[in-house]
């Protein structure tokens, strides 16, 4: 996954962008960059590391210039290294281009290859050089080769173009990852997430639509649409779910309250249920236990204590220590949890490994019965659109049955929320706004890589 | 204030001991440091920063030894300085010996004139240097020496030495600071708070008592009592409100509870207050706004986010960009506070200045009416025992009337606990149990250097 | 100017090229950088700095494979910065390939122009890329793809290519720039000077001829000739004169024993000239002054000390420090000069600056008369093959009558080596051997981006 | 061994300091630092590595202060580390002080011992804290303290002492260590060597006398002689045959004057010798090849060749790697060598190792004959004044005969300077003049440490 985020017509562009990323950061925590356009002539400062670890006072106040765009990344196609950060920055035909992107390109391999045989180089293993690429052989001006460019490529992308001049948006037509448009002062922005504007004192004017390419210069915001318009979209449940910031608005609405309300599903289908108290798995079970302790009239406890100074700690340590890396992040109290039933409310179950430290912990506590309740339906496929699952075989859900789950966790209960649920709090049950692949195999655009 | 930590008879002394400030983190982000005792030669590894920051793999590696003390420090005394770091390492007439201090010496300065007189020359600028100074004309063994020292110091400390063959922990005679003797199989720890226990597998054998002396050697545990008992203790009630983990356990009770029960009060303080929600400002206000909820039977809502990235982000930064810090740190949920009714909980007012900043970000974020509790009396003195609040003219409770205080924070009401529900719920009411100096100006120990 | 190296079928292939580097680090010393062949998969790490800063043993440790390639950089075209250090490591239609290049291509601009129009896109500002764009746009296999790309380059390269399976060298046709053949045990190595040879153990075996590639893999090496032989060649004779080490074997000769005969040239040029001795400028001038010592009778005296701890040392400093560098560098032993008349013999002149300053320094150390001898004719032509020259107006020769040249520098008389006594030393005398047009302005070599 | 420099009165006084200390690198590589007094506060900067490692131009700027005392260390006693860099800056009853050290302190141990019995603590294992803590024992003002102090001390020292508005220099008895007084405009300057003067455009006064303490204040040099004078010295003969730079001036007359004296010994002593050339093991041996070859009349050729690359190159690496070392750093020129034979001259013959290695790599490239010529007598006993010679046991002079070290060193002859040639050229002959313990084994000074 990675975050995205551009500012126009500003003297302090790069220091803004620097604050928009920050409050991305939890869409990538392995390396952070931001290009800037001064005067026509495009620079760029990328590193390997959080964003308060790449930037300083000193290298920002080296990035001038009016109009900037910034990434952070969390590495999901092209692996882990320092020539993969972002925005990448290179020269062609059209002059200099800057590209961030948040997204995964289903058909990049074929693509390469098919580049490659007509005499490309790649500089990356990154799935978001093949843009660059294809419009480097379609004619200018940029925007035209972007829009020849964008129906050759497969799969999920949010990109943000910087050029002599320009700011470019694009979303892919079934709108996988976000893309915002804000605004602040005469200055426009775009973002994966709203929590980017409020931090740097701007405010949002609309999503841009799955589709569609906008472009940001001295006349303004022009709208483009370069692809048929269909009715359907295919945004990422699982930003409801996990990935989105509890304070993004997306549809008017907070994340944190269509987690709220993802609890109180969760309170009505496990009716009944019997427990002391109910306990979510900090941070990502915080809304959802609210909304589940309201629907269910049993209290919440807030029993599990995280420690904020985790970070990237444990980067320079051995296995053994690294092993340890629950325990230190996610404590019991004990008082809280001696003796007790609760309802352990989390996001969702993947491989299944670190929920099971945590029951593990909360029964040397001595907790009495858990019962673990989900956010989310089995996940039984992985994504090729941009979130970290692991393949097929690793997912818990499909190795065991949910028997064998429930004692490999070691808790008394397990309870998924059902997709039908699930698409209620999320848009009114409609079933072609979301792309559920990850909980039912189907997937809404075409992955010609995989199918290879 | 600084976070202490050792353990004895271990393969993996300095591992564990990295472990456990790990854990005590949250007491001092300026400088973390271990001393180990390797067959009677002691060495160590000290570095400006957060424990993750100074500890590598590979320096932990060259630092063997079965006894080790570590020590983490956020600056109250001495200036923050490289060479102010600790354990303080040092030789001489009774060996080498390392030490690691949690607290301040109210007569640091005068000590340490007199000991100039006699020819002491000091390495550092922090009050813990002191001891050693003492201990150096003191005639030995070094236990001796350490019982012929203590009383000549005046203030709050809980101290641990680490000398060939011996660990040896010391708490001042009225118990300001804590210091915990724990167990892990055959070896012995000394912690600040359990945390550091738990997170290493280990368990709680008890308090160390204010004035008591214990010395850890391949004999097991020997207890010293060198000062008189009064019956009277002076714990610092600040770790109770704020400094203390939630899941520390003191006095049998998780400090997260305690909190509750401060909350519960400040709802019957405040009885028959109306409004839509209760908000905690995060981390410190959380446990105290759910007994606040639970109390009044207003809804809790988490309507203020956290950014968990923040660390010591800024330290690279121009005083503009560091400002913006409260509103990268903390914002308000919009589609929760907009028009609504709130009481906010924190766990104290100090200078201000924070509180004023979330005030008007939620403000900003359309809340209709803010009534702001806090979990202790105003702080109307300084502390000389180890926290580090202002000096008395920037407390804010001085510096205006509680009608200024209200409008400066831009809030409809404030609510400070009261002295007589804080100590209700901290120890049944008594007064001779804690430090209240902070609240009251009545200092429990002498303090010649403000004196003077 | 540029230092390159490679080795093949060797365990240790990244440390032995790590220690042939080293060998090259007067070649560059900006960034230096090493990619290795791991059964077909090639991994690079390069820095920018010097070789024993990029490299640690366990960076390393992590760059195994049977063949490797190294460069050391010191910019000439396309800027100092980290993208354009080298090895530059990409895949294309024919799979991964990693590219070090010394010299400079006359045509880059050109050829980079006319390659984005074909859709090409540069991740560098580098010349050195342009070779493999070419390459990319013809048909496999690799050598094939190389040979019909070489003859559309103008200008000096000495190329090494980094393959699955191969290293392959190449040279331009004029020879602009060395490429040595070495061997060590079943290992075949290239470098650009023997001396990297030796310091590994291996041997000299021949010299690749100008516009010779050779393919090295497991079979051995194959020579391939893509160019039709003219008989001339464009050695630079710069190298002969300054920029090769001392120890370095060329046409069965040391560097210094040309030098030496330089020196003696310039004894008898100036015959009958009157002085207390000869100083060398250090280390530049050292082997000329032995010669022209010997040959005029007059003692030889290493009057001028230089501080070898400079090395980049002044790089995070301002501008007033970095003036005093010539200073801190050179200084006069006062005793040796005090009073004397000297010869001061020096490689060449070029802007005339660093001269001034040590003529200054050895007046004010009381030198009573000094000629200034230089191995080389005037230099008023630019390089472009690589050797990093000012442009034509800052050369001294072109700013200034002879003169006026020796007033500024402030000396008693100024002797340029002649050409043909330069030529005679280094070739016999022969015309169409070396490259000399820094002293005449004739290029050899076409160069189109100067023309437009 | 290490290199001192003072300067008083200077608005750039730690600048002029780190050009300073820069000039006397040669003397110390392991740390450096500089302490300033800023109207009466003082403070430091101190680290591991190179002068130009250390400093940078920002934490120069954060070093105001009229005066400044700087320090570069090679560590002789008190181990390598971190906390033994000096100057050492600590607080006693006169006040703050920074105290810089050139020398070995032989009673050491003995006096740690007693003033730990008396209260004392150590911060450091250097030798250098003993003078701090003996004047924290008298009374002031710090001059007395200094004057009571020195005659406790045995062994070698050249000091310089940083207070509020003093700069104290001190040189022991015997004058092991040299300090120069020097000047530029108002500011007096105290430096190892008078290329530190040079450097800064500052002119040498006179030579601090042996047993000389001088207080420089706004008031100008006052000169003290707390010592008795005998008339005898011992002033390390190895600074003349080693140590120090060569365009140290010393008793009037540059260093290299002197080595070239040595050189020019030398060849009466082997009169008769038959060789084809002299070559100097550079840069030790390069001045006293020079007299070698000028009164031998064998040619002299520069045939062993160094990489100036080298510095602290190989510290990250293994043992493999770093014995490779002398092969990097020194490199025969082949055809200078080939079949030659030749007269080789260095200073000194230690462990032998470095100089087995230089002629196995002259022999590996053909040289015929070798006959090593020392400018210095067979060492025979350890320096226990600063100098870092290995034990008795290792010196290869004991552990061999002159038969068995030729064989070793596989040369063809091996003469030694006789010590009457080597004093009659450093001081007409006296034998009370310098230290010659090392050749003797007659130590000038007493060694209770050793004796213990």
């Amino acid at each position: 996954m990675c975050g995205i985020f551009a500012i126009t017509s500003n003297t302090k562009s790069a220091q803004l962008a620097h604050l928009g990323l920050f409050s991305l950061q939890h869409r990538g925590q392995e390396s952070a960059g931001i290009a800037v356009d001064n005067c026509g002539l495009l620079s760029a400062h990328v590193g390997m590391g959080l964003v308060s670890q790449v930037f300083t006072d000193r290298n920002l106040s080296q990035l001038p210039g009016a109009n900037a765009v910034g990434h952070v990344r969390y590495s999901t196609a092209g692996g882990s290294a320092a020539k993969n950060a972002q925005p990448l920055l290179c020269s062609h035909v059209h002059g200099q281009i800057a590209v961030a992107h948040n997204g995964n390109i289903t058909n990049a391999d074929v693509l390469r290859r098919e580049l490659e045989k007509k005499g490309a180089i790649f500089q990356s293993s990154a799935d978001s050089e093949i843009i660059i690429h294809l419009m480097a052989r379609e004619k200018g001006p940029v925007e035209n080769a972007i829009i020849k460019s964008l129906p050759k490529l497969c799969g999920a992308y949010s990109f943000i173009f910087l050029t002599p001049g320009k700011v470019i948006g694009a979303r892919d037509p079934l709108g996988f990852r976000p893309l915002i448009l804000g605004k602040l002062g005469k200055s426009y922005i775009l973002t994966s997430e709203t929590p980017a504007l409020e931090t740097i004192g701007g405010k949002a004017v609309r999503e841009i639509e799955p589709g569609e390419v906008v472009i940001i210069d001295k006349n303004g915001v022009k709208s483009l649409h370069p692809f048929k318009k269909t009715g359907k979209t295919a945004a990422c449940i699982f930003e409801r779910i996990y990935f989105a910031r509890p304070d993004s608005i997306v549809g008017g609405k907070s994340i944190q309250s269509y987690r709220y309300d993802m609890g109180r599903c969760l309170a009505r289908e496990m009716k009944g249920i019997k427990a002391d108290m109910v306990v979510p798995v900090p941070d990502s079970g915080n809304h959802a236990a609210f909304g589940f302790a309201k629907e269910s009239g049993i209290p919440l406890k807030m029993a599990l204590m995280r420690n904020h100074y985790m970070g990237r700690s444990f980067i320079n340590f051995t296995q053994s220590i690294r092993e340890l890396t629950v325990r230190l992040k996610l404590l019991p109290i004990k008082d809280l949890v001696k003796g007790k039933t609760m309802v352990l409310v989390d996001d969702s179950l993947v491989r299944g490994t670190t929920s099971r430290k945590i029951t593990q912990s909360l029964r040397r506590a001595g907790a009495k019965k858990i019962y673990l309740a989900l956010c989310s339906p089995a996940i039984v496929s992985p994504c090729y659109y941009g979130i970290d699952t692991p393949t097929k075989k690793e997912l818990i859900a499909n190795r065991m049955t949910p028997e064998e789950i429930r004692r490999y966790l070691g808790v008394d209960g397990l309870h998924y929320l059902s997709l039908d649920s699930l698409l209620q709090t999320s848009c009114g049950g409609r079933r072609d706004v979301f792309c559920t692949a990850c909980f039912t195999g189907k997937y809404p655009a075409r992955n010609p890589d995989v199918e290879k």
